[in-house]
């Protein structure tokens, strides 16, 4: 049995999401049927981790089990001549056996990109959260750094959502301006709880408002408990980056 | 009577161009029928030129005469409600009488954005043109200089299009990468003839494919004559960035 991996960069909005559901199209199922149609087999492909509606990914990565001979590269090749426009094949390769995207993923990386300035963009539309108020990116940034190091991430874990542990591990939390008017915030952890990454986006941004201070976004971090400034950010603006091994 | 300037970003994908026409819907159409609602009169919006099919507007500019006393900021709110989210109002106002967003037009500025990298991109589609060959940045950008001066500009010019003139001053051009695998060219001209720069962009990829040379693409320049290498580059590639008074 082979295993192969695939780096895949898509644009979410027009998905429900990563995972495979009965109520829309996804973008596991899509390429699943599309894998399918060049293996003859049922495939399972299994993502590093599921993205929300409206996400967007730079490089999932995933791996599915196949008796099909075809090589990676064809692969490759052959997805990007069948999926639609908006899902593409980065690259392809023959894994070891034991390689699973999710399970042996190392760390991710997640970026989310606020266009900072008046009036909304006609390009960059379900590319960016568009935030009209002049925002403070050195209270944002000084905020941000709170997050590195080992957390209990309660404070922006989804409601609701029942995990073993909350405890997470973020390796980096920064923000840049990229280009006119983008705010890009980038962060890395081992691991990330639901809407983790939106969560904290959308209370940098109250940050950046001035309604919170640096401080008090630690302490809301450091309390473990859920905070009425705590907004998720929109789905739009973020995008998995990359997931190392 | 009032005379109003407005600054306008639009995603040209899903237009027929930026010139009102019978078969299909156009930037300047969509935009006058949001004046007239808010008027109530018919509104002539005059556009510093037109941009081809796909075509894409970072700083398109256009004016209108109006009766309506209506406020400038508040003209500018108003179409941003109405209008759909592929055309954006950036800004509005005031403009002398005599003012005239084509033919008070000093010059224009116009970038085209390549994504040179082997395979195309999901979140960029319809905003770059993909070129999977490794193109050689160094030669295009020696090619573009050639460009700078006074030139009679028939080699890229569209065959048929009738002008008095075809001599145009570019007053710069330049390659540079902006972000991963995205070629960029910008050029500055007092005018530009149809089509011009997307045939402009398609022979400097050429250039970059080294099936001309910097030198042949100069003597094409110079030779005023249509050449088989003179081809012209898809138009959602083509940003309209700025007008310049």
């Amino acid at each position: 049995m082979r295993n192969i991996k695939l780096l895949i960069e898509y644009d979410g909005s027009g998905y429900h999401g990563w995972q495979r559901q009965p109520d829309g199209p996804t973008i596991q199922e899509t390429i699943e049927n599309s894998l399918s149609k060049i293996t003859g087999e049922n495939i399972s492909l299994h993502g590093s981790g599921r993205t929300d509606s409206g996400v967007h990914a730079l490089g999932q990565v995933a791996n599915f089990n196949t008796e099909c001979r075809v090589r990676a590269e064809e692969f490759q090749k052959g997805l990007n001549s069948l999926l639609p426009k908006d899902i593409v094949i980065l690259g392809a390769e023959e894994a070891a056996p034991e390689f699973h995207a999710q399970f042996s993923s190392k760390s991710k990386v997640y970026i989310y990109k606020i266009l900072n300035r008046p009036y909304r963009s006609a390009l960059l539309r379900k590319r960016v959260w568009h935030v009209p108020y002049r925002l403070a990116p050195g209270a944002m940034s000084e905020a941000a750094r709170e997050l590195v190091g080992e957390h209990d991430f309660s404070a922006f874990a989804q409601a609701g959502a029942e995990v073993k542990s909350t405890v997470r591990t973020v390796t980096s939390a920064e923000l840049k301006n990229s280009g006119e008017d983008i705010i890009e915030f980038t962060v890395e952890a081992e691991g990330f709880l639901k809407r983790m990454v939106r969560l904290i986006a959308g209370t940098l941004v109250q940050v950046g408002k001035g309604r919170l201070s640096p401080g008090e976004f630690a302490d809301i971090l450091n309390s473990g408990e859920k905070n009425k400034f705590v907004l998720a950010a929109p789905p739009f603006g973020l995008y998995l980056k990359e997931v190392r091994y």
